[in-house]
């Protein structure tokens, strides 16, 4: 219960498969430091006592060794062009981690990595364009804190669409709803609790477009990760435990 | 456990305060039976088995007497200019049976009827405007009885824009989402479920619109009463049961 | 919308690995016809209208192929001492057709099952004991479909106790929760949504203890097969679609 | 956004109808400074921070005036022998202070308050026994901040009984299932939103029992204390707005 009471300074790391920024020149003239950049810096400017580190696809084991995950309260997952070429092995690994307590932000089209489709179950299978839509993401869940100081709509002007029916378990807690200039809607912040750890999906972002530019989408980037922590969880994923009758007395000696 | 075997044949009863249609001719000339006609023949045209009155504001206890409450297996609710003059008595009612197992279904400008206020706890206040958007309903919940044969989006070419923040408690189960040509969103399909009741709330419709003559509408509005009608329910709400030690075991002697 | 008016007649497939009933006689004598052929009767004497047939580990594709799935309103699963050998291959099948739009009932010791797990995305760990337990069932969503016409409490007075924490994702609905003399309690009835299918996992139900044949257990089994079964549905999980600007304008020719 | 980097001092009213230790000796010897101290202290002890005071019936307007509530974080509730005598205007108060921001945690027979009732909208009924059973609190969802540093089962070796049915909205999240040595299982910590703010219901505790001096339950309340506080929202219900087309354009200069 000391965890509110003490200062937090939650470790971040942000993983990327930073492939469209290595091989598009538009994308790296968007994001000169990669998309994990952008996210890091957003994250490094609204929790200032956090320690961020990034990971992308080309580092062995994707920068996402037993030891990294270990020493992470939360990861960023931002995926595209290259959700096959991640490892299975380090899929299964993040997952224990998540079920264990580590939080996870999954961002944009990291809705079809691996590692959200195992912990969701289900396809997360959408509608989409690249039309250069206007987006506007209102609240739905006002005392929420990843919706704190974010304004209601927030205003993306030119963004990929994200169109219903977005094929996800209906979230533990809906924050916002996304509309489109076409008249599409989405479910666009949404929270999961999955074992002992709490994930955070949020939809604007691409590679096309200068979202994680935006001063209200970073907030919200950070304000997920603040969310996700949990500092007093022992990192350790729900077990089977054989109980004897009474063994909760046994424990109170 | 039968209720679903045997053939249902629904008692419903549509409430109207039939204000506007009595009042405005231009109402009047787009609803002629009054909008609790049209709703009524909307039940009738998709739920052939039901048994379809109609009660408004104007008739004794609003024709929501103790009799015809007991008799009503699913209660739906339109109100707009006269919420006032419903008499609390009345509501107090109508609480009760929905606590006891009456289905309820709330329509449009009904958010801030006394009876949705009181079942919901909170202001259920919304943004409108009167503008003649586009509204889109998309469907979130394709497994949800509700939304059964009814197109994703479902569009509805005039419409008063309702728009979040809509101040209800989180549904139970969110099967509608709108938007609308001016770039809002809302929850407009919404159940709910309180004491042994089920009740669910469907924006879309208005006196100044022809909604309820709209194919898909009143599909919806039919299907949310078939929805929230449960045969077997002894009309009774819930109690404070004082209970011995091992109450249940007498029970079965 | 018809389907309600229409009489329904699923068709369901009842699976169990049928391991403990072909190596212990114990188990053969406690349920002669295997844990399958208890629920099918279940199934059988509660919806009368039901087609019923019965699939088991040792058939081939364990019973399970696409032609069978196909024609399968719902599925209900019971495994135990087998899970690792249920092909992942069959598996996956299971899994689409889910999400597709099949119902899956998953029973007892189901909990641990591959397709169980993968639905869920988590450990669906628990706390155990095979202490003769009794059981008490309580009923806290009484509008329920799956509560109609089942005891509260529904009394076993034999059964494997299963504790929390129960690793599952919160419940979509929350009908039944359970106590043992032990003390300890279990989420033992939960609804789950996943794609356009619906789950339900109930707990009570174990080889060592007869309670497929308690008359309250064999309603709840028959009662959550008819939940989960939706006529209307196509066969269709949710797929990826890109969407040119007004395509549903298009849709309307 | 900077709420949660800023040292949070939470404004802490405690409310107590102050009945049974003004009329009952074995109460006051139980709780010589009033239940209202006792949870004062809890508060003070787990939440070093915060600001706590005190108010009770019989004080003016209750001790819960406007300018009282606006000073007010959060408040917490026991009521029991006096829920009628809680006057409708403060009553009316109190929801639109939490309907605008202010927690709530409703502690014990507070379920049966004008308040918890007006919020939720149902009977919030239930079945209870003075029986002297020992409760057993099962945490049922590890990742809340309320069940941080909170032992499962959290042991109470005497108590009131309370069973289900209890008639209330499906909460938010469920924390906490108790089960009773009768057998008997309850939702024993709930949480809602509603409106702006945040309610916790925590059933432990009564006038005939030690419960408020048990190390577990103060640390429950207080964690509730904490959860329910929210520094940066304006205390303002939500309202109706007409909005012009565009208008969150216009904001944006």
């Amino acid at each position: 219960m000391t965890g509110s009471t003490t200062p937090r300074a939650p470790r971040v790391t942000v993983w990327n498969e930073n492939v469209h920024e290595t091989t598009e020149p538009g994308v790296r003239a968007r994001y000169p430091d990669g998309i994990h950049g952008e996210i890091a810096a957003a994250v490094a400017e609204h929790v200032p006592d956090a320690t961020v580190r990034t990971a992308t696809l080309a580092d062995p084991e994707h920068g996402l060794t037993e030891e990294v995950l270990a020493a992470t309260d939360v990861l960023t997952w931002w995926g595209h062009a290259a959700h096959d070429r991640v490892d299975d092995a380090v899929v299964e690994r993040v997952q224990r981690h998540v079920l264990g307590g580590m939080g996870l932000v999954v961002l944009h089209s990291g809705h079809f990595s691996k590692i959200f489709k195992a912990l969701m179950g289900t396809t997360c299978a959408l509608d989409w364009r690249g039309g250069h839509d206007r987006e506007l993401v209102w609240t739905v869940d006002p005392t929420h804190p990843i919706a704190e100081g974010v304004p209601s709509p927030l205003i993306i002007p030119e963004q990929e669409m994200y169109g219903e029916f977005f094929d996800i378990p209906a979230p533990d807690e809906l924050v916002f709803i996304s509309s489109f200039s076409g008249g599409e809607v989405f479910r666009s912040g949404c929270t999961f609790r999955r074992g002992r750890g709490r994930i955070f999906y949020f939809s604007p972002g691409d590679q096309e477009y200068p979202v994680y530019h935006h001063p209200d989408v970073r907030r919200v980037v950070a304000n997920g990760v603040r969310w996700a922590e949990q500092r007093g969880v022992p990192r350790r994923a729900p077990e089977l435990h054989r109980r004897a009758t009474g063994w909760y007395e046994e424990r109170e000696r």
